[in-house]
This record gives C-alpha cells, structure tokens and sequence, in this order.
C-alpha cells in the first residue's frame, strides 16, 4: 500500500471533499476531489447530486452513479446516438427514451435531416436540473426541432406505431429501478413497432469487465426480436471498466454495410470520439466480451 | 456526494485496508479495498508492493501505480505483444525491454515460432518478487527459450547489431527516472539498429486523456526513426482512463496489411483480449488521440 494509507479508508494526496462512485461488487471505487457542491435534489424516483471536480469538470450523478462528467461525456453520447444514425440512409424522427441531461439530443440535432427529435425522460427532476446546471448537454433541448416529455418510456414507446426512423435507448443503469424496464424483450418490441419500416434502433448495456449480465441479457433480448443486433463498445473514462458497451438493432439495416461514410467523415471534424473509421472499428470486441456472450447462451 | 462522504476523505462502502493510485493531476483516484498485503520491497530504484484485491486479484504496483493485476493484465500484454508479432512473418528472436513481472515474456513464447526470447529488466527485485509472488506472468521466465537479463535496457540495446526480429518495450511510467530513457529518440535509434531486416517495434505509450505527452513525444520520435509508425489502442481496466495507447514502428511492416490473419485467428483461441478483428480495429483513434497528435505537431 502507497504511503498515506490509514488501513481504514483509500489514502489521498489531497485533502478535501471528495466523491466516490463504488463499482460493481463494492470493492473498489472512482474518487474525485470535490471543488464545488452545485445542487443535490432528493426526488421521489432518484437522488440527483451535481458538483465541480478538477479532473472531470462538472459531474452530475444518479443515486451516487456517474451519469454525466464534462470532461468525457461525448466519448458516451457521440457512440450512443452517431452509430446509428450514420447507418440509416436518412433519419428524420428520433426518439430518446431517457437521457435527461440533453447530451444524446444534442447529437441528434447535429445530423441536419432530422426534423423532429422527442426525448422522453421519466424524471422532471433531472431535466430541470440539467437545464439549470449543465448546459452542455440541456442546450440542445431549446433547439425547435426538440420536445421533451416527462414520462415513463416503455409506455410511451407502446403507444407508438411506425413513428419515428431512429430510437435511442439511453438509460440509467438497470439494477435500478425505472432503468431495469427499459432492457425487457417486450419494451424492445415495443421499439420494434414504433419504428417505421428501415428504422434504426442503439441502447446503452453497460459494462462487461464487472458484471456482464445485463449486456448479455440485452444483446439475447434485442437478437430475439429483432432481425439485425449487434453489440460494439468504446471508452468512456468515468464509467466503470472504462470500456463501455452498446446495441445496434434493426429489421433492415447492417450498421457496417450501410455507413454513409462520407457524412460520418464531414459530421467528424466537429466531434471529439465519433468518425468514420471509429464507427467500421467499434464492432470488433475485444475477446472477453465475445466470451461473455457465448458462455450466456 | 454520496451518503457515507466526511467531507475529508473518500467515502467507501466497506471498512477495512485500501490502495488508491492517484491519477495524474492528483485530483482522481482508482480505490480498491485490499484483502491481504503480500509483500513490500524498498530497492535504490523503486519500491515494489504486492498486495490481494477482491476487485483485482493479485496487484503489483511500483512506487504505488498499478502496473499488473490479475484480472486485466492480460488485456495489456497481449496487445502489447500480439500486434508487433502477428505483423511480422516469421519471428525468432525477440527482445522485451522492461516487463520484469513475465507478461509480455509470456505473450511472445506463445508463438511457435520464437526460439529465444531476451527479457532485459533494470531492477533485479521486479524479477524476483515476480518469481516469488506473481506465477500468473512470471512463470514464462522457467522457459528453456527464455533468457532474463539484469540490466538497463538502453545500454544493452546500444550494444546489438541486427540481432531481433522483434522489439517489445514494456516500460514504466516514463515519468519515474529509469522509464523516460524508454521514450528518448537515441533509444529508439538504438533499438532500430539491433532489429534485424524487416524488424518490427511496439512500445506502450501511456494514457491520451489525462496526459497526451508521453504519447505525442513518443509517436513523433519513433516517426523520426522508423519509416512505419502506427499508434493503437485498448482497454485496460485499471490503468489511467481505461483506454491505453501502444506504438507499432517498423521499416518494412505494415501492421495491418501484413497481418498473419489465421495464424492470429488460431492463437486467439487462447487469448482474452487479442483476436485478428481487434489487430485491424486498434488503429482506429477516437478523435480525441487525433487531436491531441496534431495538436503537438
């Protein structure tokens, strides 16, 4: 153990607030320092905590989760939302299910064809807060093309048919309670027939170094109901692993096949994780992942 | 913050014995709660610890940074190491600068081909208290091909003529004393002049996100010295970011047009992290490394 350590808590060389978000299984942790409490709402659905760090600038946190970090939080929305979207030849109506803060929206609204994005976010709590606090990823919810909804996603998405060209799962965490409905095979069916024919759909599943049953109860979920599903990844510095996973799926669309990759190429200057190689290149999983899949079937 | 926060000290959820390693900046920290300390060594070089995690299994750390554990060391020695040798035709002879634990020595005698592997470490003690404490990588070092060397790399290399086929440099961090060496382009020259023809290089290059200078100096020096250089990256769990960067170099060697595809598919059976999908994926850079390589041109 480095110097410093008291044998009862993780040494630090700087004393101060700090924060930390414990990983999966309890045993170990990321810390930050603390510069400035910004808010703390205590809700009926989650506990929203935003504050100042030196390292990942503004953070904003769910019952103690990272959700949103400044410093990396497009490495996670640029994956999430430009995958898909460069591989439908031309998305007009996107829908968000969750993604409060604005960050999944603010990709969408780069992509010039769209012409309706709706975010369906089930906590108000968290649009306000993100409204009021983290305007690098609310801004885009004052764009005219936006409309943000507070209401619970999965039924939303049930009274939808042929709607929308794009659907974009960006959840919190499913061991918590409003996040786990949104990896069912009925609310992915539910997708399924809200989107129009050549729909596209992405969802967020987690990490798979720690835990990696609920990436392979989405991937198996997704396969089942849907024609095309395959699963890439990238990193995002303050979640755990730092390796993160996501879904492609869709009836019609293979998500390498169909990049328009001239598109994704010119969008790219403006980007800071997301490109045209990055998008052929995410699809190859580093073999664990893929173990992790076969030891689950 | 979380409940549990003093305001002091990261908060944890359990009691007990922790190691943090702080990241550059000092401002963030990996935690990780410590079941059992194994050994301590105090050399003129460095310190060693060796301690067990439920989190990470067996950890190895100098002067308190993680340089292997258990459950992901795997992840970094194979890319480290799978890359440059399924690159090359045919290696025999290769050469590992650094990686006293046994990793990458571990990774190269893999290969059927390689008749002698030379591990060159700087501090005796690494190499012992692998022997002693670290089976999982160090005990490629009992390999009647393998020969381990006490010694600094960069006279050892200064002193061979077109002698390898291959070059691993498994260094510390370069910003502890005897690591730097590792990164200089008298170095570099050096380890040019000891490949044979048609040699070929990879070098770990640190992390992009907290700090892009090892990185963008060590990728312009070996630029200067090879006709071939390609940065790649992968995930590795608990170094700095998760995602960590390596160097290809080479004269003749295109990393990923001269891929010995199957020969890469048929050992990947056994690996982890490495297939030949991720071989041609890790020259895709996020954005971000891009930037931060043209930046420092």
């Amino acid at each position: 153990m480095t110097s410093g350590s008291d044998n009862s808590r993780p040494p630090t060389r700087r004393s101060g607030a700090w924060f930390s978000e414990t990983r999966p299984g309890g045993d170990d942790a990321l810390c930050a320092r603390v510069e400035r409490h910004v808010c703390t709402v205590e809700g009926p659905l989650q506990r929203i905590d935003i504050f100042d760090t030196p390292s990942f600038g503004r953070v904003f946190t769910l019952d103690g989760l990272v959700m949103v970090t400044e410093r990396d939080e497009w490495m996670y929305h640029e994956m999430l939302v430009h995958v898909p979207l460069f591989s439908h030849p031309d998305p007009r109506r996107v829908l968000i299910i969750g993604g409060g803060d604005g960050g999944s929206l603010r990709e969408v609204l780069r992509h010039p064809g769209v012409e309706e994005a709706v975010l369906v976010e089930i906590d108000g709590n968290v649009v306000e807060a993100a409204r009021a606090h983290l305007p690098f990823t609310a801004k885009a919810m004052d764009d005219p093309r936006a409309t943000v909804l507070v209401e619970e996603g999965a039924a939303y998405v049930k009274a939808r048919r042929a709607r929308f060209d794009a659907i974009i799962i960006d959840s919190t965490d499913p061991f918590k309670g409003a996040g786990g409905l949104l990896f069912t095979e009925e609310f992915y069916a539910g997708c399924r027939a809200a989107l129009r024919d050549g729909g596209v759909l992405s969802a967020e599943t987690e990490d798979v170094f720690y835990d990696a049953e609920w990436w392979t109860k989405a991937s198996a979920r997704l396969a089942n109901v849907f024609r095309v599903s395959r699963a890439y990844w990238g990193s995002v510095t303050t979640y755990p692993s730092g390796a993160w996973t996501y879904a492609f799926a869709s009836d019609t669309v293979d998500p390498v096949r169909d990049l328009r990759r001239e598109d994704a190429r010119r969008m790219a200057q403006a980007l800071r994780y997301y490109d045209d190689e990055i998008h052929a290149a995410c699809f190859a999983l580093p073999r664990f992942m893929k173990q992790a899949l076969s030891a689950s079937r």
